[in-house]
């Protein structure tokens, strides 16, 4: 940020008064210009069919991680809740329709000012399609999910915990439990 | 937002190519200014002594709602994680040394564009004092709580929520749930 965005001045970075970090203010006309994290949304489109349990990935067809496989998910929009983000990043993403169930994991992402969150979710039918961030739309087994080339570091660890807790719940009838994490580094998902 | 603050050019609302909604768009360098939701994240300090919880309040010093009674919060900052926004918030305005346990609530505000974050906590001690944005700081059991003159609608959900779950704890040894919600116009506390 170089100039103020209410009145064109020339921005700095001080220390407002009564505050402790560095922020980007207007001498002009004051304004003080905050710079906070952002949501990152989306959800664990699931297909069950005599027994396989099915995720639906997305292959990005932009930048980052271009050709690299994840889970539809994008920045949540002012007006909307995180549901509502989550359904619209799958809608648009990967053209599918969901039911959601809980919030699934909440993944804190500090060095890129992120927090990424998933909900689980039932996919209503198999009309699904590529939208224009994706090359490819493809469901998958855990077996089949290409672990190497996962884009982001939060769907490997939201896709893990999710197949943990689904060998949990097939078993004994436990529940999914919210996954919380910090990832601090940019990880090669491998 | 009236200007570019890359270049200081007047921006114009307009939906970019590939994009569904309107944004604040500058003609002359093309940058396109997103504008998301933020995430405001606290706790709900507790203080268990010869059977009774209290829960920390803190009265506000400033607008909006100064003079009512909050959980300590505020907006999460970049480069720290959301327990560390929960930490921070609950030093800056309670100056108040606790041990975070889970994430308690999770209430979306679509309409102000925030997402609200409550965490449990333990109190470490009783060397609490009112920060700068607070003139006062408090205990209060379940029946002292000044639920008419609580600050926000996410902070009294969450305290309802916290002593609802909390005689459950007591009763049964079940566990304390995340609770969410979304929350879309402004309510009075009581």
């Amino acid at each position: 940020m170089k100039f103020c965005s209410e009145c064109a001045h020339p921005v700095s970075l001080q220390i407002p008064p009564d505050d402790t970090r560095p922020r980007f203010v207007c001498s002009n006309c004051g304004t003080i210009h905050y710079q906070n994290p952002k949501m990152v949304v989306g959800s664990i489109p699931v297909w069950e069919h005599e027994g396989e349990t099915r995720i639906l990935l997305c292959k990005r067809a932009i930048e980052p991680r271009l050709g690299y496989w994840t889970l539809p998910a994008g920045f949540m929009e002012n007006n909307e809740t995180t549901e509502d983000a989550a359904r619209r990043e799958t809608e648009e993403e990967a053209g599918a329709k969901i039911t959601l169930h809980g919030l699934f994991s909440m993944i804190n992402v500090p060095h890129v000012h992120q927090v990424h969150l998933f909900y689980r979710a039932t996919l209503l039918d198999l009309d699904y399609a590529a939208g224009i961030e994706s090359l490819e739309v493809e469901m998958f087994t855990e077996a089949e999910i290409p672990w190497e080339d996962i884009a982001f570091p939060t769907v490997a660890y939201t896709l893990k915990a999710f197949f943990s807790d689904l060998k949990l719940v097939q078993k004994n009838d436990a529940k999914f439990a919210l996954h919380t994490e910090d990832i601090y580094k940019p990880m090669r998902s491998n």
